[in-house]
């Protein structure tokens, strides 16, 4: 699968450009476009092709990246498809839905991962004082239930910049979550479950011990992964260069 | 279906009879009861029956109620058969997963809906200076999630207290929230989408007027609600009676 990470935003995509380096994989790849949704082209995009909504509980399509979806797909009558695929009520945050677009699908897509971010855009997501908790955790789970909720056998998954609109969060911390995430999914079929969990985690900022205590040690060593700097791990100041494996 | 609450703090079960009175509907009834899981018995329990478990998102049963979980349905064994089950793998609080039992099974249950409150236990959910983000709406997601994704068919779903142990939300916040969406829920076939989302709108405290424009005030006035009292609401100082149908 190509996972396509696109935005308007010169700093943020420069950010992916920094965190992703030229990683690939014998099954995925990486390709990182600034610009919007419509400058995407038969070239980038392979069929079928998936895109993400980050988008808020109750489906609406009105600002921000959801808009450009909107406005790519059909307009309110979309919008209306749309909020009925999703059975007009509340998702929760944290929550994922594929939607499938049937007839409204246009250049390859076929599908919309719908992952809310925010219940309603009445007030900013992110919190300067709670960065993990209203910042890196968020991301991380926007992005990593979008990567993992893709339908099978999608060839192509475009996602923007996840939470850095009206949520607030800054740009920084959404590239460092998203990349994580992305290059997390990348290597999981090449790393143990165990190990996946402890670089969660650690990301995350959860050092509970209960919940690792397996064989990763070892592992980490395999993979060449400080086992000291994992477990020191800051998310707001350390490099996840730090906690991912050499490949 | 019996919607059974259960939990051995004596204040919160006060709380769950004072929030839900003598409410039941025609095709729901809700009872509520002091103790542990392993109390309740063939006369509260018809089945086929489901549990909620509001773990952590690894799936463990280490503590608080999962713990109950664990001893109730077949200690560490039957846990590693649950982690399985949940494919050992990282769920993001605000997704849900319904887990069948299987062999497992007893008394009963055939299911447990698994409604990840936190990531780990390390650090408390909750955060007095953010009432709702870290209070209201965390407990609301996870009991509206586990209402709406019973399985079918369910005759008893049993709820414990939720994120009212180590996640530390204080009991009035908690049972405010779990009373107010069980509340919902009972009458959410009774009311429009539109009015059910201008409630839950209130409710968390997203006034957000683009996604009220429809015309649900003529039906506050038919079913009883205050208009102005919904619009003012304030979760944190306002009776849920005060936004609630009257029956």
């Amino acid at each position: 699968m190509r996972i396509v990470l696109v935005d308007t935003n010169e700093r943020l995509v420069q950010n992916w450009r920094n965190l992703m380096g030229n990683v690939s994989t014998a099954r995925h790849s990486v390709l990182v476009m600034k610009g919007r949704l419509s400058i995407l082209s038969g070239s980038q995009i392979n069929k079928p092709a998936a895109v993400v909504s980050p988008g808020n509980s109750f489906g609406y399509l009105g600002g921000g990246f959801d808009l450009a979806l909107r406005e790519y797909f059909g307009g309110t009558k979309f919008e209306q498809y749309f909020r009925e695929q999703l059975g007009d009520t509340y998702r929760t945050v944290g929550s994922t839905k594929v939607v499938p677009l049937n007839s409204w699908g246009r250049d390859g897509f076929e599908y919309i991962v719908y992952v809310p971010t925010v219940v309603a855009p009445s007030r900013p997501l992110f919190d300067a004082e709670r960065p993990r908790e209203t910042g890196f955790e968020p991301v991380f789970n926007a992005m990593w239930n979008a990567l993992i909720h893709v339908p099978a056998g999608t060839q192509t998954l475009v996602i923007p910049g996840l939470c850095s609109g009206y949520a607030g969060v800054p740009l920084d911390i959404s590239s460092k979550s998203m990349c994580f995430a992305l290059r997390l999914y990348l290597i999981k079929n090449t790393i143990s479950k165990d190990l996946q969990r402890v670089l969660i985690l650690q990301f995350l900022g959860y050092n509970y011990a209960p919940f690792m205590d397996n064989d990763w040690e070892e592992e980490c060593e395999a993979v060449g992964i400080d086992v000291r700097k994992l477990m020191k791990f800051d998310v707001a100041n350390d490099s996840i260069n730090e906690i991912m494996p050499i490949i």
